[in-house]
């Protein structure tokens, strides 16, 4: 791991800087740090109650105080994203930067959740068409159709399938049809790489973002996994064992399907070493980024730790290492304790976001967790099966704290990543064991949490579950008729781009036995 | 009632000639007589059979023979729906039309059930907009954003409103929100004009509509009906009577609400009166066509009635009456015997279309209804106040005919509209006691009949309730943040445009105690 920054001042407290007046309208000036130690809930405490209810506008702040408050905070240095990346991408595991939270981590950890929820919002989850189980858009478009103007600055260069022929039926998608663009396939996430210059420089590295697609609100899957442990055999150590469902997720494939003839594993691993060997070779300083969502969130330390421990993250012309960061959203526990001591051995950081009341995070593992005084007694001495263990950091957010949700026992909007995402732009760290009061940090739209569940307080004016695609994509042709239009071919794996660097990864075209249980 | 028109001819059996290689992609031509007798499932029998269900072209009729059929069937006359418009309105009770089915009259029934679909496609039933119960679009703009081309040789005058204050609570839609364009009013449908010179020169007359909403799949509303017969009022005879329900629902009003301060019955006989004083002073041959499905069934023929009763066809400068014509979808029992009587007097035309699987024409009237056969003695002789009967002509049709749709036991696609526009498209009268075989004969498109619910079988691709907004009509605004934008300010009643009408239909400005219970 490289040296940390240059940002030693980073053990200070830091605070954003912001004009109250109106937090959806204005820009979010970036990090500054204050010499004067000011609680962020002495800054915004009373006009986080200023909640005009009967307006679309949520939030209007006009507190004269609050303002000369802040004119009086002694600014001494603006520090950019790009000086201080590797802290924000955990390099020590985000010490001093969540409590309070800095502002910097705020915007990137919303920015890696809108990456995972982007595939949500571009799945076609419809069984009536025959495109279901499939990306809607094309590569080349999914940001800009998406109208996330953030990401831009990425390029996909790879969409991830995984064979639909395991046992998670309440994961995969079917179509209801017989004639569709796979029998066996389901897109799972893209491989994504900062490619405009003006982002590199913002980020101060090459980023290669792994996205992975989770389920947005049924949790049915959930059900479907055995909680049977299985050696991952990504490596030497069998005593390194993920859950059984997350593994044939990961590792399955179909020779039939052109999609899934290589597995989720072998794609994203053989992009992966493309990625890093094009840019190392050019001496760009590179980040890899895995995130996901629910199910997603499973694979991307799956992937992550995969990745760490095949060495794909090394550079030999300057014998660096590449950081390898999970930011992981509403996840469940994915392997063994080995596992997780194995991700910190191998220097795989890992965030994870959850809501307190989501159900999600706690499974697999009731048997025995992280938590569990004798886990490693027990999982060492008896090989005890069923145990479990969370991997990295905590950020433990909890939707009773927002003022702009409403009391719910529905778990799906516990479990929701755009509700999730809004708690994070609201949190400000803890004060005497209590979470201090809650207030909106960037311009995200309240709107974006009734996406896909009913969790705003109706005062909002945001209808429930709102993200739908007008008339469910059926369009009137030239002569007057309804149909759903064809979509452009969806571009399968061409082998060859897999195979020569599956070959540098694993020893084989197409996979060793050994390695792809 | 004006003499029928010239077209003698038509006591023969009318064919329609079309092209049999794609029903969906020639345009039907005009109506033909023939003197060689023919009958239409001769000439479509076995290709009707065809259809080939693995691809969204539903329909490709390829018979050699029949094509040499058709060429053989002596073409004696075109006729123009101009020419015939009051035999397709109804003036001898659409005797010879119905079986085999005329097809001007099939395009007419389709066009004025599309005329009831928009007031589905364009309400707002959204109870989380604050413009729930209300029109979507402005009457200048209606049939274009629905893409209805055929309807847009009309111009809407006028849009209808009833007090949601009457005891209805499964049929009014009402904001869950505080702040709305009305709290009393419900939109109810529209009054239209052709004012196209080449649609009225297509047409043979100047055609008024008047269109009424209903609900397009909830038929929680028919059990908030009372069965409870209340005098009409609107003539002189008490025993002209009419379901309690319906008359509250047109006659009641909320003075402090600028969009029901006028009851429904005043907003129509007031328009009405203006449009037949200002198109029969010009000497303009005039129509009146009503037209609703399910409830906006029921008020298409109260207000029919009503319209009649009230002598607001009779065009003075000429003496002449203007013929008033139902074309009914779904519709309820609305009045008792007497009630039906009297729209037979006053020539009022009804064309009731059903699916003999809906259960709502058979309310209410199940203790007593035209088919008992004292009814006329127990209404008469003991009052009995449950005593209920269809007025007109029935038009009764099985989606079970059709080989499009799936067996289904859901009420609401057998109370469908789309459906049943679609089963008219496919009806040729009956043979030996059956219907004969179905056979679709304009290009409306299959698709519409899944716009709101789940009837079509799977293999023509189509989505079950397709029809939904993009996002819920939540847009991005500039700055990024997803709202539900304003809408063009509704425009209310203009109180002196009512009454002026009003008082010249019942001597009174704002409507007579006596007339309008």
């Amino acid at each position: 791991m490289a040296a940390p920054s240059s940002l030693i001042a980073l053990k200070k407290p830091i605070f954003l800087s912001f004009s109250p007046h109106n937090i959806f309208n204005t820009k979010p000036k970036t990090l500054i740090l204050t010499t004067q130690l000011k609680t962020c809930s002495l800054v915004y405490s009373s006009s986080c109650t200023s909640i005009n209810s009967s307006t679309t506008q949520p939030l209007v702040l006009n507190n004269k105080q609050e303002e000369k408050e802040e004119a009086e905070a002694e600014v001494e240095e603006e520090v950019s994203l790009g000086s201080i990346w590797r802290e924000v991408q955990g390099c020590n595991n985000w010490e001093g930067l969540l409590d309070p939270m800095n502002n910097h981590l705020r915007s990137e950890i919303i920015r890696y959740g809108e990456f995972a929820q982007a595939c949500y919002d571009s799945f076609d989850f419809d069984p009536h068409s025959k495109y279901c189980g499939s990306c809607k858009y094309h590569p080349s478009d999914l940001f800009s159709n998406l109208g996330l103007n953030l990401h831009k600055g990425y390029t996909i260069t790879r969409y991830l399938y995984a064979t639909s022929n395991i046992n998670l039926p309440n994961f995969f998608q079917r179509s209801k049809l017989s004639s569709i663009w796979s029998q066996h396939a389901n897109w799972m996430g893209y491989i994504a790489v900062a490619t405009d210059e003006e982002e590199v420089a913002r980020l101060g590295r090459r980023d290669i973002v792994i996205a992975w697609r989770g389920t947005v609100t049924y949790l049915e899957w959930i059900y479907d996994l055995k909680d049977i442990l299985c050696s991952a055999n990504f490596g030497d150590d069998p005593s390194v064992k993920i859950e059984l469902g997350f593994h044939d997720l990961y590792t399955k494939k179909e020779d039939s399907c052109k999609f899934s003839s290589f597995s989720a594993r072998e794609q994203v691993l053989s992009e992966v070493k493309r990625l890093v060997e094009y840019y190392g070779q050019a001496g760009h300083e590179i980040s890899i980024t895995v995130t996901g969502h629910s199910l997603g969130a499973a694979l991307a330390l799956v992937s992550a730790y995969d990745i760490a421990e095949l060495n794909l993250n090394h550079i030999p012309e300057n014998n660096t290492k590449v950081p390898v960061t999970v930011f992981s959203f509403s996840g469940p526990r994915v392997g063994n304790l080995r596992f997780k001591e194995r991700c910190e051995e191998l220097d795989v950081k890992v965030l994870r976001v959850i809501n307190v009341h989501d159900k999600v995070p706690s499974v697999p593992g009731i048997f025995a967790n992280e938590k569990f005084q004798f886990q490693k007694y027990i999982e060492e001495a008896t090989s005890f099966p069923w145990s479990y263990a969370h991997v990295g950091t905590e950020l433990a957010l909890d939707h009773k704290k927002s003022p702009f949700l409403k009391p719910t026992k529905d778990l799906g909007c516990a479990h929701n990543l755009e509700a999730l995402l809004h708690l994070v732009d609201g949190y400000h760290g803890e004060e005497e064991g209590e979470e201090k009061k809650f207030c909106l940090v960037t311009k995200r739209d309240i709107a974006l949490v009734n996406k896909s569940c009913d969790f705003l307080k109706s005062d909002y004016h945001v209808p429930p579950c709102w993200r739908q695609d007008e008339n469910k994509g059926m369009v009137k042709t030239g002569d007057g008729r309804w149909v759903l239009p064809d979509r452009p071919r969806l571009e399968p794996h061409r082998p060859e781009d897999i195979t020569h660097h599956l070959q540098k990864v694993l020893g084989t075209s197409n996979g060793e036995p050994k390695l792809l249980h």
